[in-house]
């Protein structure tokens, strides 16, 4: 989150996930290099993503009281079902760069990477089972919807969705793991219902936030933002933010250019800046940015409802400020 | 298992996997499909495999008088996992067929294979979940031993195992689920820690003859046996127990023939027809069957110092019956 977020959590996070992935057994090394413990050499690294979802779970199960310990185990099992996605998703995908660095199938092969995803599921669930009944039951459910999410993504390569549909798939895909994540903070401190469904909605908020804002980054973002090359989900035909909001709103005209353009297996980079080029016309970086702020704001909103201290709602702005997009920042 | 098994246990199996793969959200028709519940266009089906190791779980908790309905989700559990397994393992071997029926992902793609594993895998957990605390943590290190030992046969392609080695590797690629199958039929009865380790190792040795005489059928099995194609595994120069033995016994001409085939990236069927003749002339078929039919006794020793009715001992023997591989049945 912002600085004073990071300082706080970071180094009890990167604590625990470093005990959880120790050891000599089989894929341990992978697994350390994929979360950012290690360098490809096996040589100790710092080279973390945001660790924004267990940030989430230690800040309000502070906030409301949790047991911290539980709290910790809670959090990073979260990180580690992150991790999952992220390895599968890559080999899925086809990515060969995440956070500046080579993929797991990139340096270890397809089949490795698969068993180095399932190994962090499976990790994930055993840590999270520490953490309780509970936690386990809320992050299984978690973890159950988030699959289904990532099945939608993937059919949709094959067709147009609408954006109502887009927003179902990334309330599942994305939303999942983060409406967990806020809830888990509820759970853990036993806190009453409404507070847990007034949690939710912020996971649901953020979550859209952070997924929409990626998706204006795969297009608008700068490679050192984004870790890997931009418009590679454009040249996968994924149907991200900024391709169904333009389908939604294109003339005949404009349809017929993002129509062809998505009508070969491998777009030219002729046909992509066309595409981009439309986009930009349709107005939806300016509306991709407006939608995310007004989640983040919507996140915010919800929590000023909740019984947070007042540094407590200084660090959650700090974190909404830290996720906005501005059209401009997108300008390269 | 033997046919009474079979009617005895099999359709309580299916009914409690319809169930748990029932409905219409993402990827539950790729389930039901992959265990057998149904057909490709969705048609009702029966295409199951041979379920032993949900059969395993019951029949033992049957015998230490456990409870029937939390075997029933420990078993199911079991199943689930085991499908997760080969969902992923059959796109990390590019394996088209599985008992004669196209795999997931050439149906659905590797994408949607990935997300289906998964999906199955996170099921798997809900349903031991469900069984009780102590289930699911069986279960939960015997999925992590499973996918370490998927790691190191996927590691083997690269190098020559030795037979010490190979028999570690499928310790916990095969035998983790079948010792768990076995003990988790005495954590449900609650049974003392002495009954508890000699169900492990009734299921040490049922997961080396099943593997053991996996990999013979692979190379000296039928199509209808092998549901896909044979010689598969050679093709890809997997290092199954044929292989591993044949480089253990080889003189230096012997292994001058092995290590040219595969120095390739695809033999030629030239050459692997040389590989099959030099493990037949080092006496590989043979000795393999000896192994199976040790592993099975094995089995059946320790199971007759354990508390089990007569009946129960005379199912088992029908199960090992069932696993039994002679070199004669092989040729083809």
């Amino acid at each position: 989150m912002g600085p004073t977020y990071v300082s706080r959590y970071r180094s009890r996070i990167v604590e625990r996930l470093r005990c959880v992935l120790a050891g000599d057994a089989p894929l341990r090394n992978v697994l350390r290099y994929h979360v950012g413990l290690e360098d490809a050499t096996g040589a100790a690294n710092q080279a973390f993503g945001k660790l924004i979802r267990p940030s989430l779970t230690l800040f309000i199960a502070e906030e409301l009281d949790g047991d911290p310990e539980d709290a910790l185990s809670a959090a990073v099992s979260l990180e580690l079902v992150h991790g999952f996605s992220l390895v599968h998703d890559d080999v899925q995908d086809g990515d060969e760069m995440r956070r500046g660095r080579p993929t797991v199938w990139s340096r270890w092969g397809e089949p490795q990477a698969i068993n180095a995803g399932d190994l962090l599921l499976a990790l994930a669930l055993a840590e999270a089972r520490a953490a309780g009944d509970a936690v386990l039951k809320r992050l299984l459910d978690a973890v159950i919807e988030m699959i289904e999410g990532q099945a939608l993504d993937v059919s949709f390569e094959a067709r147009w969705p609408r954006m109502d549909e887009y927003a179902a798939m990334i309330d599942k895909k994305t939303g999942a793991l983060f409406r967990c994540a806020c809830e888990l903070g509820a759970v853990l401190a036993d806190a009453p219902r409404e507070v847990r469904n007034r949690l939710n909605g912020i996971g649901r908020e953020l979550g859209r936030a952070v997924q929409i804002r990626d998706d204006l980054l795969g297009i608008w973002g700068s490679e050192s933002e984004l870790g890997k090359p931009v418009r590679a989900d454009l040249r996968r035909r994924k149907k991200s933010y900024p391709m169904v909001a333009a389908a939604g709103r294109a003339n005949d005209g404009e349809w017929r250019i993002l129509k062809a353009a998505f009508a070969k297996e491998t777009p030219s980079d002729e046909a992509l800046r066309e595409v981009v080029e439309t986009m930009e016309r349709l107005g939806v970086r300016e509306s991709g940015a407006r939608e995310v702020e007004a989640h983040l704001e919507g996140a915010l909103s919800e929590l000023e409802r909740l019984p947070v201290s007042d540094d407590g709602l200084r660090q959650m702005r700090a974190l909404c400020e830290s996720l906005r997009w501005t059209p401009e920042t997108g300008v390269r």
